[in-house]
Formats: C-alpha cells, sequence, structure tokens
C-alpha cells in the first residue's frame, strides 16, 4: 500500500491543522490494519526531498514534512499500547494520537489475553550465562526468550504454553516479525516506510524481487469490476494524493513516462459511477481495498506458475 | 441506508463530543453521496423514542436527541450551500457543520456552473398573473418556473436553455426531485428519514410496495463474495451501531424475532477476514457499499421477472 501523503500544507482543500492530519493518519492506519496490509509506503508526491530537512525520522532518513509526520503516526499507532512509551519518546508529532482509535488488530492484546504470539521489547536486565534475554510482552509475567538480544530491540515472541502456573517468568523463543502471519495466519500489523518520490516506492521495495503485481488507483482507470488479477506474491496498491498519481508522476524527474498508467499493471477505476466529484485518499483507500479483496482472494486461490 | 445513529451518548468507545459526531456525520453523508444513496434512515438502536423527547425535527417528530442531531447534520450536507440561509436557520446541533468536506455531488452546483437542473427555493417575490414563482437556483440570474409556489418551498428545477443572454431571468420547470436521477441519471443528492427503531425503518418505508431487497451488514453474516442479488426496485442496507445490529433487535418491542438474519432478504458480511477486531460504523458504510457495489450493479442489469 503507497500512498501519497506529502505535501499537505500545499492543498487548499486539504488536511490542515496537526490535529486533523493526525486524524487522517489515524484513518489510513485503520484501513490497512482491517484490511490487513503488511506495509504503507508513504510517498512524497511533490518531490519536497530536496528542498525540506525538517522533521526527523530515525532510521529512514530525513523527508518533507508532512510526510514524516503521517508515517510517524502510522508507526505510533501500529506498535501494541504497552510497547509505546518504549519506542515513542514525547514528540509534538504524537500530540494528538493518543486520542485515535486504536487499530484492535490481533497483535494489540490486552494484558490477560492468551496468545501464541506477542510483541515485546527486550528488557535492559542480567540475564545467567546461556540464558536468553527478558522481555516485556505486556503481561503480568516477564518472558524470557532463547537469545540474549540487545536491551530496547522490538521482538516476536512465539510463547511456551506454561508449564508450572507458580513459574515467576514466561518461555518463549524469538520469531521473525513475518512469523505468526506466514505459519499462523494472524494479521499481525504492518512496517512503514518513506519513499522520497513515486518511483522510489518500487526502487526501494524490500522484497528482493521487488513488488511482482502492482495496481494504481485512479478515477481515470478501467473498471475494477472486469478485472482479474494474476497470482502474486507481493501486490502494491498505489494511491494519489487529491491531485491524483499524476501528480507524483510530474514531479518525479526519475520517471520518463508521463501517464501514470504505464507504470502499474493494472490501472483501476475502484468506484465507478461515483456520486460525488471527489474521493478524499482516506475514503479511496477504504473503498478500493474492499473492492479489490474479492479480486486479491481471487487471485491467492490460484496456483502460481512458477 | 438504514444506520443505527441512535445511542451515542451511551457508548463509552463511541463518539462523544458535538465535534466529532458533526465529523461523523460527515462521513456518513459523504460516504452516501460516493455511492449514490437516494435515503439515509438514521434508526434509534436503544429505543430511546419513548424516553427521550429532546431536540426537534420539524415535519418528523421528536425523536431521541443523537439521531436528531445526525439527521439534521446529514440534511444540512446534502442541501447545496446556497440554499443553506433559507433551509437551516442557525442551530446549535450545526455550530461545527460549516467546516465539513463538502458533497461535492452533482447537485451541488458553483454558481457559472452549466446544468439542465438546478435545486432552488421559491422566492417571496410576486409575479404576474398566470405566470409562475420567481425561484433563486444559485446563479447570478434567477428563474421564473412555470407554477406559482409557496415561497420557502425547495424545488427541483429544469432548466430552458436561455433563448435571448440578454434577458433578466432564466425559465425552468419544475419538476420532481427524483427526475434528474431517474431521467437523466443523475445523483440528486438523500433524503433523511428517522426512525423510532429497527421496525419502523422497514414498517415506515415512503415506498408503497416497501423496499423489495433488504441486507443487513454483519460480521457474523455469510460472506459477500458468493452472493447474487435478485433484480429489484427498492434496495435497503442495514447497519448497526458498535454493538451490531442485535442491539436494535434487542431493543426493539415490535419485533418478535431474536436473530437479526432473518429480517433481511441476505446478511452479509462486507469484510471476511478482517484484521481489526472493530469495525466503526463510518468505516462500514464505505467497505459494505464499496463491497456491494459490483453485485447491486448485477442486479440492476438482470431483466426484472414482474
Amino acid at each position: 500500500m503507497a500512498d501519497g501523503g506529502g505535501g499537505a500544507e500545499k492543498r487548499p482543500r486539504g488536511v490542515q491543522s496537526l490535529e486533523l492530519r493526525t486524524y487522517l493518519a489515524g484513518q489510513i492506519a485503520r484501513a490497512c490494519a482491517i484490511f490487513c496490509v503488511d506495509e504503507i509506503v508513504v510517498f512524497d508526491e511533490c518531490g519536497e526531498d530536496a528542498k525540506s530537512v525538517e522533521g526527523e525520522f530515525e532510521g529512514i532518513g530525513k523527508r518533507g514534512k508532512a510526510c514524516v509526520q503521517l508515517a510517524r503516526i502510522l508507526q505510533y499507532l501500529e506498535c501494541p499500547q504497552y510497547l509505546r512509551k518504549s519506542f515513542f519518546p514525547k514528540h509534538g508529532d504524537l500530540q494528538f494520537a493518543g486520542l485515535l482509535n486504536p487499530l484492535d488488530s490481533p497483535h494489540h492484546m490486552r494484558v490477560d489475553e492468551d496468545s501464541e504470539y506477542r510483541e515485546g521489547v527486550v528488557l535492559d536486565r542480567p540475564s545467567k550465562p546461556g540464558r536468553g534475554s527478558f522481555v516485556n510482552c505486556g503481561m503480568k509475567k516477564e518472558v524470557q526468550i532463547d537469545k540474549q538480544l540487545k536491551p530496547g530491540v522490538r521482538v516476536t515472541v512465539r510463547l511456551q504454553e506454561p508449564q508450572n502456573p507458580e513459574t515467576k517468568v514466561r518461555k518463549g523463543t524469538v520469531v521473525s516479525s513475518h512469523h505468526p502471519r506466514t505459519v499462523s495466519g494472524l494479521y499481525w500489523g504492518y512496517s512503514v516506510r518513506l519513499a522520497s518520490c513515486l518511483s522510489a516506492v518500487f526502487s526501494e521495495c524490500p522484497f528482493k524481487d521487488g513488488y511482482d503485481l502492482s495496481i494504481g488507483t485512479s478515477e481515470r482507470g478501467s473498471s475494477v469490476d472486469q478485472v482479474t488479477l494474476p497470482s502474486f506474491r507481493h501486490i502494491l496498491v498505489v494511491f494519489g494524493g487529491l491531485q491524483g498519481l499524476e501528480a507524483g508522476v510530474d514531479a518525479d524527474q526519475n520517471l520518463e513516462v508521463t501517464d501514470p498508467s504505464d507504470l502499474f499493471d493494472f490501472y483501476l477505476n475502484t468506484c465507478p459511477s461515483q456520486g460525488s466529484r471527489t474521493i478524499r485518499t482516506e475514503e479511496a483507500l477504504l473503498i478500493s481495498l474492499s473492492a479489490l479483496r474479492p479480486h486479491i482472494d481471487e487471485a491467492v486461490k490460484t496456483p502460481t506458475d512458477s
């Protein structure tokens, strides 16, 4: 899922105050959680990259401020409540984020909830040689994992069945963050990536072979109803901002195409016969992901050729 | 489209302040406009009807306050901007409504926009005997219609081609508010109806033969993907509040069923495999209407038996 999040300050009818921008970020986060999106890419459709170095976003680099803000709030919302203190120190961008509707996704566990997996943070507490680190997984008991890891690291833990209810700690093993989804079919939140322009959405893909199916969404695309999607490993769905994907293509000096439809395997109108002249990004996400879902489900059922 | 709008004050995690409730109403209005909904029915899922007589809603009667407020904001948003002064005197419920995103639907015309139809208000200005009333249709020129109507009435006007650009007034004929949609295929906004309970959504239907196809939406319904809808004249899609349609059924003393699925021709889950435990009403509207749209389009194409 890639979303033209930048340049909000430039849009006269766009979102303005931090409070409203926060609410918008919350809507984007919820739409992505509802439809089990694994990665959100926020790209700067205005190519602000070189012009603005405001904002800080550890590990990803400096980008346009609106994009950084959006990405930060998205990350905050994805993080289970009990881990937010560890990973999100007080920040102006998050001033209103506490008021947002929670994602309520399977990895946001309540304290007493029983679950095979939990997200946790490695604690700064010595453990005996040969034993693993202690992890706060948001339960009453701490979890001792199978490895020694650096304090402060976020980990996905697979919990062992408690052998003895009297023990002070639970035991668990560290797994990849993809594990709950790929092995147990549990939606496990999304990662967030910033891209300085539309082309970087593709070129900086975290998957070795890139996205093997890409869909651009646009009022000017062909109707979603007739489409048959091929099977895929990594699908990317791209949304433009208020000016559509055209703006992102125009602003991107790396792109030689002028017609955004040339960038994607499919260029689809996910809401034919719309009764409003404009559809806002937060609406387009829910509408498009809902319209695409049966087509994606169908494609997943189809066996891959390779 | 019927929506359990009542009892917002009762829900601990529901919408609270008037500002947020206004924003929610705006999202509902936009979702309905995007998907060309003709009627919005706000029903009181808590059966507050007899208990609360707060709020006023001319022409419909006294209902629970939250429902009245929602209905009022929905009506306000449906009304073209240039007519709001005539139909919506200052009211506390509308305090924040001016800040909402506009519907941007075809009947919300800008002053210079060319259109075959326009919404207007009959002006309190004498016209010569045998001539029709003057109407403000939000253009620079007033429109003289073919009938004498009571000042202050809202009318849908079909404009005649201007014979002479020099004339001070345009000519037009009054048509039914359904005319632009049924004759010219233009989405022309929605009407708003209040219902005191879920059963009244059906029993007080404005169409002589009622709704001939009804769909309840629920996480506990069957998947929307497999459904084939029959052809219909008037389809009703019903959404529950945070407690689902079950709450509306429980609270309604007129209903003998206990299983809400018995009330509807179809009881559908419009978002199978959702990645969040809860879907909020404003999200459910966009998701469900988007998921149902291709099925409804298909049903409309199928010729009716009768």
